[in-house]
């Protein structure tokens, strides 16, 4: 079995036409593609249709394909989308397809990128932003990751979730507040936790050092694989976890960094390079050829400073740190990488340490 | 006679303690302060008050040091302050001081930064945006070139404007209007033409290729050294001319490029080596410390594309085009060359070719 | 035949449960509805999708009930999406519904609402802000005015419309250029060109006071009951008639006033009680439920003033006066008419006075 | 003794020519201004510095009048500034003025406006959005009240406070949070807290219906006559006091209601009529000069909804809620009354009932 990634161009949110043309062509089938991660031109923001419009978009064009209902698409094909192409980057989707491919007669142990996909249980609001969250997520990631054939979970370097928000009402929250145990059912807490469940799940932070306490509080536990964004209404994490395995061929891999700060331009290099992507100034539009999937976490350091000068990402209330984060770490990325195809998403609780984030890159190194 | 140059972060935009400081404690004198360049925290817009707010501060504390009233100060000292410190930028200001030196009794031949200024005449409404501004403007450049005891016109690296906008009445633009020649008395014109007479009078572009009709509509045409914000209500244009001359002492050199597109590190890196700035991946904080000025020009390229690759930056009406620009080029000069305290000034016509801009770097450079 | 209208609230832009209700439970058929005018809470801009995705939402549901592939469902009922509910508007749509009614035997000779739809050709970039348009545009308004059989054109309140923006290549708009005849084939002159051809359709402006050189230009020059939009890449603009006939039944009427700024409440007043609407301060819950449609055209006073005050909504460089001006009479029709599911749109060349705009109601006024 | 109160069109921040026109022909003398309350044309936030342009052009327009430096007026005159000018509003600042007048031989028993400052004792972090700040705010407006020689508490009218925030460091914040009291030293809370503070001075509450838990928490609970913001590094709350006194003379009196929501028209007109001022649709000049002060504080209300429909100023991530609720009750306000020079501040927690605000009319009622 393999994935191939493809990543096209979008003209506007609800653009498939470079899907269609791949379906239509026999370019792979829809059978087989896995999920679709990409970035659209709204504000990321509460007010951001245009994810739903792209996913609109997806449904509508999957659906008669796949045999199913538009509205049942999603339980099927994951889709990530995340708002927000600020300055340099450019709207694009990369669609994942999971193929089957002939037995293979010799083993070369050569790992190539393999892809799966799992959902938490339906967590109650409760449980999110505590330890209840961090522990289900942990055993969803071991699920998936369990059955990609991993040598190591060493060799997971992206996990990308969607985190749960479930609905309360007014009336639940009240009680829980009385109850002294105060609703954190909220962005912020959803990816802390999440990113905290996969450091559990891999081992990078062990489980006596985590707590109610320690969520979104102490910075110095993080993930360097996780990459989690949250919404309102969802029932459960959708969780996409992508390793290299000996037993996946094709002519991907994989590789992650943990980013120190937002100009870590050291970790961008070692991470290409680790895939075997030589990074120069300029870029080498050869070597930039090889990336076919590019995936970040940002955020505006809370702290106000950046390697010890002031920035003001945090104090203008006309534009949003995220989006300011988001156009700031893409930059510095299309400027190492030279690609501006680029998946930077914000606000990185546990991801990485405090004004850093993660990074995961993805590449052609040959067929296995 | 030497330049000294001082890079000032500030805590806000009325924040001249480091400034204070330094006169208080006899580092420079008062008197010998040329200019201040600076990027205050504001909007770079219409409604920025924070460039307002800088000068005030500054009038109020050179004013008394120089025997002068308040208003009377930026007779005798040019501010050349710029809003918007998107993303990464720090907000800084350099103070340049000139300073009398002992007669060298040796002359060594190596240039050091040379910094002379100048004004236009007053000009006209509808002067602006057409080639009397461009003639006289290059009048002006060419005059304070030639006080600076150059050895050549390609010695000058830098021609930093504030250019003029002359006020004018309703009836005045209708009259215009009727007669067939519609004023162009507005920020875009006045930088272009602006432009286009440093170019003409540093030989950039031969005189017979301008016209009025050339003046923001021919993009072939652009000058690699000017830097030219514009400001309505201002009669006549501010000249900063920075160079080297082998007759001026000091450590510091200028040296300059023009930025093909935002991404252009390759000419980064350029300037940077014509100054001993060493330039790798991660930057060496040792060469960083060289840095003692980083003056820009950015554009979100007006064809809405980058590299082949559809950008978002212009069909944006959250947020302007200018404040994308100018997060985008300070992120890639923080990355490639380490330092934060870069001025990006934003819109950039005829500044280099379309979806470019001019860079010009400060560097100490070892005492001549 | 008669008209009713239904104002249903919105959960979001792709929320078309109520008109899938109404369909569902029989209240009107898919093949009565005409139009459909709403706002959505986008920032009404270039990169405002939520009208895009409010249309695919609707041709979606209207498509199999129609028989029609959901991207022909536009051929048949035209969707009117503005963006932008700022303030206390409530994003809400307008369905409005044409139904044959018994032939009646008596004549009462009182008028009620009639609505058409209609077309221009499609028109040619180098026609958009021109004569040509303005001649069609008339001709077309005209058109369908007729087929509504009335009584006057004085009887026209209302025409709503999305106006054409053809597309052309940077030859053709330099070609142009070159001939001496500059394209004006964007918004700003096909709303302009749009409203002043409503003007010489009913007689508001004689045609020798139009020229190409009045269009937005003499801005004494007006409609006052136009509403114009104006959509890149249309080619022909689409066209609502609203009118009252003593030929159509039903129970509602429409009134029109031009508003002399976004504070002229007098008008307000005066239209509501054309329509037998009562109003005072508050505004009393039994008249306000006459009402099923608000709709206006706003304008942030170009002259930097309201009523001898300085405004700033021009000089803001966040916030654009779009945003501001339907924000400003959105507020001012609710604090008069106490009403939030108001339409507002906004720039208003040649739809009134400069400042100013048009304003119609639509109110049930009883069985004819 | 009288108050005088001069409200002035301001044409930019830093305009100060009015007031500095007025002293210059002895209008009034420096010595006898109180307190100068205006609105700038900032974005109201944190990066607004409109504020600090204001007072710094204040400042030196004073101090050579007082014989104090610049940095010492404030000690003696209150400035109260507020950022955000969105919609109608037009920048302004209203100087109030306190002057000996002849002693009286006959007592007529009218009231007027008297207006008295005063501050709380500096607050520590601890104490701020807690009971020691209610206590310590009511008792300090009571002192100031107590000086004004009013016949009872219900004659005050407007309590304007610019609420304490101290400065704290990040180590006094965890041992606050790890002692189980996590500190409130922000705007939310010193503004609520100031509100309540008021509340209690004036026996709006009664004292056992508060506590810390109240705080921010009870909504029914509220000032009907506070206006508060609160700054960042503030050690003590300003307050200015106005009520009408039988003891003071001249032509104003102040009058005051409770908004319900920003729609709220009904009580609008009846403080209005309070003071004799007639209002009708549309206003009438005559009773539109009567007004020489409006002041008000707005909320974007919390749940989302007025009056039953659906707003978004809370979802919208490109355009605050406050700059929203600004516009929309200025709006409304400007359409009732005819004037555009209105003192709108936002965020109203305590002030007036969830989603509602204070509101009070300072006018000219003829000399006592």
């Amino acid at each position: 079995v393999r994935i191939r990634a493809f990543n096209y161009a979008t003209r506007g949110p609800s653009d498939v036409s470079a899907l269609r043309r791949a379906l239509d062509e026999g370019e792979y089938r829809a059978e087989d593609v896995l999920c679709v991660i990409g970035k659209t031109e709204g504000n990321g923001g509460r007010n951001d249709f245009t994810r739903e419009l792209a996913m609109t978009a997806l449904e509508h064009l999957l659906g008669p394909r796949l045999g199913l209902a538009p509205e049942r698409v999603q339980d099927r094909v994951i889709f990530s989308f995340s708002g927000g192409t600020e300055g340099v980057v450019s709207p694009h989707m990369v669609v994942f397809v999971r193929e089957a491919t002939p037995a293979r007669s010799r083993r070369t142990g050569e790992k190539r990128l393999a892809l799966g996909i799992g959902y938490t249980r339906a967590l109650r609001p409760e449980e999110i932003g505590r330890m209840p969250q961090v522990r289900e997520t942990a055993r969803a990631v071991r699920e998936v990751a369990e059955s990609l054939q991993l040598e190591s979970l060493a060799d997971v370097h992206l996990v990308q979730m969607k985190g749960a928000i479930p609905s309360f009402t007014y009336a639940e929250a009240e009680a829980a507040r009385k109850a002294g145990r105060e609703l954190r059912c909220d962005m912020v807490y959803s990816r802390g936790a999440s990113a905290l469940g996969v450091a559990l799940a891999l081992g990078e932070v062990p489980e006596e050092k985590l707590s109610d306490d320690a969520i979104c509080r102490d910075w110095s536990l993080y993930s360097g694989v996780a990459s989690c964004s949250a919404k309102p209404g969802l029932e459960r994490t959708e969780i996409l976890v992508l390793a290299n395995s000996p037993e996946w061929e094709g002519d991907l891999q994989v590789a992650h960094g943990v980013l120190e700060d937002m100009l870590d331009t050291r970790t961008v290099r070692a991470v290409a390079e680790r895939l075997g992507v030589r990074v120069s100034i300029p870029p080498d539009p050869a070597e930039v050829r090889k990336l076919v999937g590019v995936f970040a976490k940002s955020e505006a350091d809370p702290r106000g400073t950046l390697r010890g000068q002031r920035h003001t990402m945090l104090s203008d209330d006309d534009i949003s740190d995220t989006r300011y984060s988001r156009c700031v770490l893409s930059s510095v990325l299309a400027s190492v990488l030279g690609e501006t195809r680029v998946y930077v998403s914000t606000r990185a609780e546990h991801h990485g340490p405090l004004g850093g984030g993660t990074l995961a890159l993805i590449a052609r190194v040959g067929e296995s």
